[in-house]
């Protein structure tokens, strides 16, 4: 933790739950990034009053507008953000927003499928092409060897739900069947991602939160974690992020999950 | 394969390459099943003219008209198939019907990512969400035990390049990151099969088909097989599948392959 300097940073989906949290704790650290980019659908609406709240004692914090599976919107934030940056690019990005509605292997529809993809594992592929100018310019900008968050990353937030491996330890209590094929499939974009920006000297991650209480869903027997206690991990493990992690799963507490 | 006793069998996607020369192999067995479903999106194009001259020579092909994205046109094949079976299930039902259209990291578009996902895997999902019922009829009219193509099962043809962990063997030279996010998706919805309907007595499996040359794309550098050589080692691995195959994913070769 001792060599966090991440200058900035942008979180999708941060209005609410994970997200949230993650501003929360960038802007608690005894050395906060300079610019905290929190972008969530509808800055205006009742439900981001509380990172609007957050971001009202916290200059460094600068919430756009972003829909993550608009491509015009996500250009335009990137924009928006590039100019924020004054020349500098962005050295941390989380790709965090992400849905997960009930769904059975009887019940799944092709709307509910395609929505869940769209949402989980579109927004995430479009939003890092946007945003690679800038993530390739935090990392050409750093003289950090070797790979890291302070220099320049991709994390995308993922699920054990996703780990086809594991599926057989939770299927019958949370089958959420178009959730956990987006996320093996966000899986497979990030360990691409982790091939196709290797020689940008980009990390890419992907991380389960764990079981966390979120408003995502309620097919959480096990949701015993906190948000704060999730983000926590969460936040260990970002700032501890290395080479030996480029390509991988990681759950909350720093484990490597299988595919 | 001495225990091979398929009464009847479903392909999509069966109007060429691996799909075609699977009812080919059927149609060329010792005990060839009594009913070769051959499905295909335009049975009266011209592109299914091979698949028509072969049903012309083997009364036991029965060419069913399937869009394999469409639910109306799923549930309508369905009942044909269900008359056509006159009582008795279905035992085997291989969603074969895929697309692979060039995309990298860069180049990936929602419109590619989505239409790639809703062939390569909602297409599976919907298909076997309505032959459910013929596969369950099939494995309650059987006598045998344990778990087989003779009795009842799913196979998805999937692919090496849906393995997360062998994407860096091949991601340089074989980007299509949309095929590879669905392949992946599918692999997940197999495991997921695999959980759902193990109860039933339903064998789900999902099989890569090695380096084919067909028309689904040249990205294939080491495309070294033909399509014969291929379905020749599927149509062996598909005949000795047990149990012990319930929920992975194996080569045409009969080797598992790490998701």
């Amino acid at each position: 933790m001792a060599g966090f300097h991440v200058r900035s940073v942008l979180v999708t989906g941060s209005n609410r739950g994970i997200g949230l949290e993650l501003i929360k704790h960038f802007t608690g650290k005894l050395n906060p990034p300079e610019v905290i980019f929190a972008t969530c659908r509808d800055p205006e609406g009742v439900r981001a009053q509380e990172l609007k709240n957050l971001a009202s004692k916290h200059p460094n914090v600068v919430i756009l507008q972003l829909e993550a599976t608009d491509s015009a919107s996500i250009k335009s934030t990137a924009k928006k953000a590039e100019a924020h940056l004054g020349g500098t690019g962005l050295n941390l990005l989380i790709n965090n927003a992400g849905i997960m509605p009930p769904s059975t292997l009887e019940s799944a529809t092709p709307e509910d499928m395609l929505s869940v993809y769209n949402t989980n594992v579109v927004g995430p592929l479009l939003v890092t092409q946007a945003f690679l100018p800038l993530l390739k310019k935090a990392a050409l900008g750093s003289n950090q060897k070797g790979m890291s968050c302070s220099k320049a990353a991709i994390v995308n937030i993922s699920s054990v739900l996703g780990s086809i491996e594991k599926t057989p330890e939770l299927f019958s209590f949370v089958p959420v069947v178009s959730y956990r094929c987006s996320k093996a499939a966000l899986n497979m974009l990030t360990k691409c991602q982790s091939m196709g920006y290797k020689q940008d000297g980009i990390l890419c991650t992907a991380l389960h939160p764990g079981w966390v209480k979120t408003e995502l869903g309620n097919f959480q027997p096990n949701a015993d974690l906190t948000v704060d206690e999730s983000v926590s991990g969460l936040m260990k493990v970002i700032c501890d992020l290395s080479e030996k992690h480029h390509g991988v799963l990681l759950s909350w507490e720093g484990n490597t999950l299988p595919w």
